[in-house]
């Protein structure tokens, strides 16, 4: 088994952690909800064509989920991604938490870029509103991923509507739940927030997969089957 | 008759307002008139990479008519994407009123990102300066989309220019009347919103359907004929 | 002679004013230098993709000057391009005091979005440092497109630079002299404006044109002869 | 020896330089970190499409050390692009120095857009943490350009993750140290700032070096190898 997809899927999530959220904890007060989303969804652009053709750069659980739903890539494939990303979630909260401890004047607020409802969110938004809102925002994400990468779609763009899609989902989300959209982005700073962002954690675990699950259909029900191999996907 | 297409129209009209008018409604108060038309744009563009190959992605009555006035579709074509971008307007508005409902600490207007003049505008444009600020702002759109997907143009490029052009057309039109050139994206919200947005909707019906048939002779002024077929325009 | 390109020309140069100047008078108290920055950038990314076919989208008489001086027009295209181009720009100027004289809660300014220099400038810049400004921001501008549509660079890409280019440069410039580079775009608005905007005018002609011919000179001195016909730059 | 690359990496850094750094200089004051950010990546992102067929545009110390380590480039080419960088750093701040005294509105902090940690930065980040903060921020810049222009990525694309990568890398580094990840941007500044800022430079010309050999490291492991010459990386 190559090693290398696995190692970038490890790799990309770290970084796209230390990037998004490491803007929202270390710049979030001087570049808004606005940069932030930005950082996410640039961040995101630039992983996709420097890991597109080794992994395919998922660096989300949830997307792999909708890659394995829609059989352009096996099972195997699938687990060995979903450790790699949850373990580069992890570290890429570990460096942000890392750069933190190194600010004297930054405005910490205790929540490390960790997602949440009601208290924790910005809105006060219901535990059902964000368990929509991650459904929906999720749902984007993985049907613009599973087809700007299908096979009728011109080699090369994907990246592009990737992240772009995903600097749009920060803009609407960040004030409903923070935005997880993404199971290994919510936990590496979950665990360093610890207290209520940990139990609300399985929410910004559920909701994205329930989106991912979602968009494969969709995305089966409006392209025709294209049975890529996953090297191909971006390549 | 595929149906592949017509569920993309009412799919893709679902998310951008969805993205769009949702990114108005609910973060509105967080990213202000720049990150709404950055939502606008960003979300035109992943929509058109994920749906273009498919059905061109118009999700835009204003659009299917400048391809029909260009004779790139046909008429039973355009029927059925305008009932599909309607219904999927009304769908994507009902998405945003559903996420509304949940949070208790959005400072509403009432207003459900529905666009107006007078009274309902930022800076009280009359009706006609309304209906001519229309006019030349889906002039823009419809002429880019028509000759960025013309056959002299690159394929695969199309999606950067139509989803820049629509966040400029959002960063001059918000104050004036929100911005609709887009009669789907306007209706959803108006009927939600009720009251003078239902009265006022006539206007961003008419007003970006004259702007996309005066951009379709503008188009076939300085290019010469193409005659694609609907498929073929981005895939 | 086609009248094609022509027409391409004036139309571009009236639809880069309006989005680009018609952002400055009408939204800027909402979108601030940022957000017109990106208005004026995207505007020539949409119409590059759109125009580039046809005419190359110069829209600009600082670029024509360039690609004359690179040899990759011959003076008949330039001469007839210049003429399009300064009368796209006065009807350009035109729609914006149109659309702006029925926007009664308008903050205006009496500018019209005219380039200045002392009291008219943000910073109080003197005409000295105005001039130098132009030349640098009008050369990055030049030197850009000139070396983008090269035969060496990969056809189809030459709009992203383009228009990016042309964001940064807005976002020193404007509280400079309000940022022209483009003789055709400051003309109109000066028109409009009257007074010392007139008075002022001919250096905002003058300084664009010089920095143009250094960027030519840059450019042959890094890039090796490409005598490319002009459509066939960006098609 | 071609001596074109050469002038063209002169040229390049200089150009970054005064658009990125006089940026912060002369506009920071009205786009905010956001709008500096934007200011760099869209700058670089314009250059790669300029020079990139030229000399592989990489205009940072730390960029051609990566080349270096994945043998992508020689010794000799890499020491002339060196003193070319340097160079041109050292000439770009001093056309924003001289136009930094054309502008008597100017609001001056007699920082120069210099890099520093300490009482010098805006969140008084200490030593330990700009040095890692340095080598983070300059091993993604340094990972995406050595992978977005491996011969495994499709040849074109290169500048946008490159361009948006420095974007997003600002967003976040402006607040910790003003963001180097570029030795040669950081020299120049300094110069003319002199004091602290040349005491403290030391740091943005060794964590830049650093963070740009580990990500080469990281290239190498998860890339194969791609031993193009220096010319084909982006044309």
């Amino acid at each position: 088994m190559d090693r290398r997809p696995i190692i970038c899927e490890f790799l990309g999530t770290a970084l796209l952690v230390l990037m998004g959220v490491g803007a929202a904890v270390l710049a979030g007060a001087w570049i808004g909800n606005l940069g932030v989303a930005l950082a996410f969804g640039f961040a995101l652009l630039a992983l996709a064509y420097s890991l597109g053709p080794i992994s395919g750069c998922h660096v989300n659980p949830a997307v792999t989920l909708g890659f394995l739903l829609a059989k352009r890539i096996d099972v195997r494939t699938a687990v060995s991604y979903w450790v790699a990303q949850f373990l580069g979630g992890i570290a890429g909260a570990a460096l942000v938490f890392w750069l933190a401890k190194n600010v004297p004047g930054l405005r910490t607020h205790g929540k490390m870029g960790s997602n949440g409802w009601g208290a924790r969110s910005e809105v006060h938004i219901d535990m059902g509103g964000a368990f929509l809102a991650e459904v929906l925002l999720t749902f984007l994400l993985v049907f613009v991923v599973l087809s700007a990468t299908h096979k009728l779609a011109l080699t090369g763009f994907a990246g592009l509507p990737i992240g772009f899609s995903l600097a749009v989902i920060h803009l609407i989300g960040i004030p409903l739940t923070g935005t997880s959209v993404n199971p290994a982005r919510s936990l590496g700073p979950a665990i360093f927030a610890g207290g209520a962002a940990l139990s609300q954690l399985w929410l910004f675990i559920v909701a994205p997969l329930v989106g991912g699950a979602i968009a494969a259909g969709a995305h089966m029900l409006t392209h025709p089957p294209a049975p890529n191999a996953v090297a191909a996907d971006q390549a």
